[in-house]
């Protein structure tokens, strides 16, 4: 059984948080003016770290892969959710098509896809998966966690159309094709020039993405929400630098590392200062293309670049799916301060279109809270929130549950205003 | 404290409802392309009546007047739909001003205003209650069922907008104006011709709106959804006639109204040996103009509207707040056959924009099964539905809870879209 934590922090109170629930009506105008000009997409999952001082996204995922860890008491309104997100972006499908992710021994991964499907066939859609993986070359049920059935049919391309083939249950072939795969590895061919709607579209995938432009588009919004909110833009916006030309295994371009992680460093330390905050800085180095948290080092000196072993800069060279690491980001460290008997516990968002539905602590015993709890190893357990994320208590004291969670949730919907600026302007119809 | 019924219906098994869970994708579908063409109410609530054999609307409220007895676990359903409403309608809107009904005596309507203002509240508005009544001419505060306060200022008018004059917490000029009051006493003079955009618009008032339009448009719904089902459309949809010129107290057009009424009971009468239904056919008689519940009678017989007696030809002569009544509406009366320890209960569904967000049963103990139970003297038991209705469980029999809540809730969305189609030709722009 999982416990419904409520909140997760002990660290002191965010004074962002009463400035949020101070300026609520303004900051759900600010979205709605926001949202008339960019389209949201169609699903996200976003990971904060909370210092206590600062409230920041560290992580925005365009696949998100947990929809097994929310609370299940809210899962109206996320069907709720993606009745807006279909109406937006396919008014007209009868059907959908889900691709998953090809490693289909997770079966964790196995039910996020079940829970997933569920939502959509609530939202009164006509939904099968079709795995894109040369594993399925037939229609297969895997079990997924918790014994829950999920049948993988294997997608046939025909012309410009992706569809399943099924003697038994009938052909399919929707208008609509939802990718809960994130292309890691690159653009499968089989995924090239459909004349189907593919949600979220390729450019989407980690292949073509990169979290520089991720945050270098958080950087807009944060800092017209900062204005709006009259706080201090780095309150919410971690800095960040990136080095391109790396090669970790010849140890090229360690040097432009190690003066921008200086750099960074020295920032840092000033806000520090500012702040009276007396932990010791540091940032956090990886893969500008997603990485699923391969290739990842905390770093709290200029030195923790130079001298890295012959095992860590092996693990640094390669990413998801065995991608060779050329461009890093390195990005300040957040600390977090947020724990659940002694584990340190990361907040993760969920939203639909660009509602947040719901959210889970990532939860890891073994971790310090400078380090990626989305790692190899990690074996978190996921706590799902207990209360939404939009029914702040403005009559009480900031640091109460819900306001906590409404807080994350306006950061998340920053980020997600990010994603839907970077998609806009990296969409291979408007360059 | 109030119970939380899952759901009272105790009669045979509707087929209809297992029609509707396996067509579900296909009613969702088709639900998206209607709203496609039509704009959705900002809000309402629709009074089911479910015989077993038929499921049907008798009455849909667009002034909706029970927030206070949703179940309150689904606020966050709610809050997100108003959002909804919110960018759909008024996306530029800081402030919203909601103008409650008049009768400020009843303590369970003033917990509604309460209720519904918190929801929008929370949806990211500025709100606050400005009265229309000549009793509120400086800034009052009442006290709502349950103890809570609720400030009502008075409503001032300058050209053409209407705003609030307060010194202590300052003016209040909105660009969306929320009415929470149905304009049976026709329009008054202060909401006329205002720049500000009212919600819902003027002609959606009880002062314009006839019951007969409505039903008008139902016919249309009903015809096209049970195309899409291949069911009978009677099952959904109650039979109606109006009568036109009709004075009780004079006894003019008594005729017409008999002759009405026998046409009716026989039309009920061969659809009732259709399907084997033993009970005796019965109509509803009622203003055409919304009534609140006065001014109705049901009736079994032409004889029952010839010999009324001087005391309940006064009582039909007269709706709400005294209007007279010259126009009727002879609507196929619909058994309840829900009950809860023997009261007669009718579910009561409530919608944001086009979201189902939950509903009540209306309970009364006593009275009939084949009487109105929204009448002068019904104090009924609202028992909020345990579960919303947007989450039918496919793999369960039809009559178990969330499956019968979802059909309510397509029953109550048919009703819905017919308020629209009605709203969109009474549009005095569009004439």
């Amino acid at each position: 059984m999982v416990p419904h934590l409520t909140t997760a922090l002990n660290g002191p109170l965010l004074s962002l948080e009463k400035r949020m629930l101070e300026a609520m009506p303004n900051i759900e105008h600010w979205f709605r003016t926001q949202w008339l000009e960019y389209a949201s997409p169609f699903y996200a999952s976003v990971d904060l770290r909370n210092s206590g001082f600062k409230l920041a996204p560290v992580d925005t995922n365009l696949f998100p892969a947990g929809f097994n860890n929310l609370n299940p008491d809210f899962l109206s309104l996320t069907v709720q959710a993606a009745m807006v997100a279909v109406e937006k972006i396919c008014p007209e499908a009868h059907r959908l098509l889900i691709i998953p992710e090809n490693h289909t021994r997770n079966t964790f991964y196995l039910r996020n896809v079940v829970e997933l499907s569920k939502m959509l066939k609530a939202a009164g859609l006509d939904v099968r998966i079709g795995s894109i993986s040369p594993e399925i070359t037939e229609p297969t049920t895997l079990e997924a966690e918790g014994g829950h059935p999920l049948l993988l049919e294997p997608v046939i391309r025909e012309g410009n159309r992706i569809k399943l083939k099924n003697a038994e249950l009938g052909d399919f072939d929707s208008c609509a094709v939802l990718l809960n795969n994130d292309l890691s590895s690159g653009i499968p061919d089989i995924l090239k020039n459909l004349e189907q709607d593919l949600i979220p579209p390729l450019h989407a995938g980690w292949s073509t993405r990169k979290k520089s432009e991720h945050f270098s588009a958080y950087n807009k919004i944060a800092a017209e929400f900062s204005t709006l909110l009259d706080i201090d833009e780095w309150l919410l916006n971690p800095y960040f630098e990136t080095c391109e030309g790396i090669d970790f295994q010849s140890r090229t371009g360690e040097d432009c590392l190690a003066v921008k992680v200086e750099t960074l460093l020295n920032k840092i330390k000033a806000k520090y200062e500012q702040y009276n905050v007396t932990q010791e800085p540091f940032v956090i180095v990886k893969a500008n293309a997603g990485t699923y948290g391969m290739g990842i080092m905390s770093v709290k000196s200029p030195d923790g670049v130079r001298d890295l072993n012959r095992k860590a800069r092996k693990k640094m060279a390669v990413g998801k799916e065995g991608l060779k690491v050329s461009e890093v980001i390195i990005q300040e460290g957040v600390y977090t301060f947020e724990s659940i008997d002694d584990a340190v516990a990361e907040p993760v968002v969920y939203m639909m279109d660009h509602f947040v539905i719901g959210g889970f602590y990532r939860v890891h015993t073994n971790r310090g809270i400078d380090e990626n709890l989305n790692a190899p190893g990690s074996h978190f357990v996921p706590l799902a929130f207990e209360t939404p994320c939009g029914l702040p208590d403005c009559t009480d004291e900031p640091d109460t549950v819900p306001n906590r969670f409404y807080a994350y949730g306006v950061v998340a919907r920053l980020a997600l205003l990010a994603a839907a600026i970077e998609l806009q302007e990296n969409d291979p119809l408007n360059s």
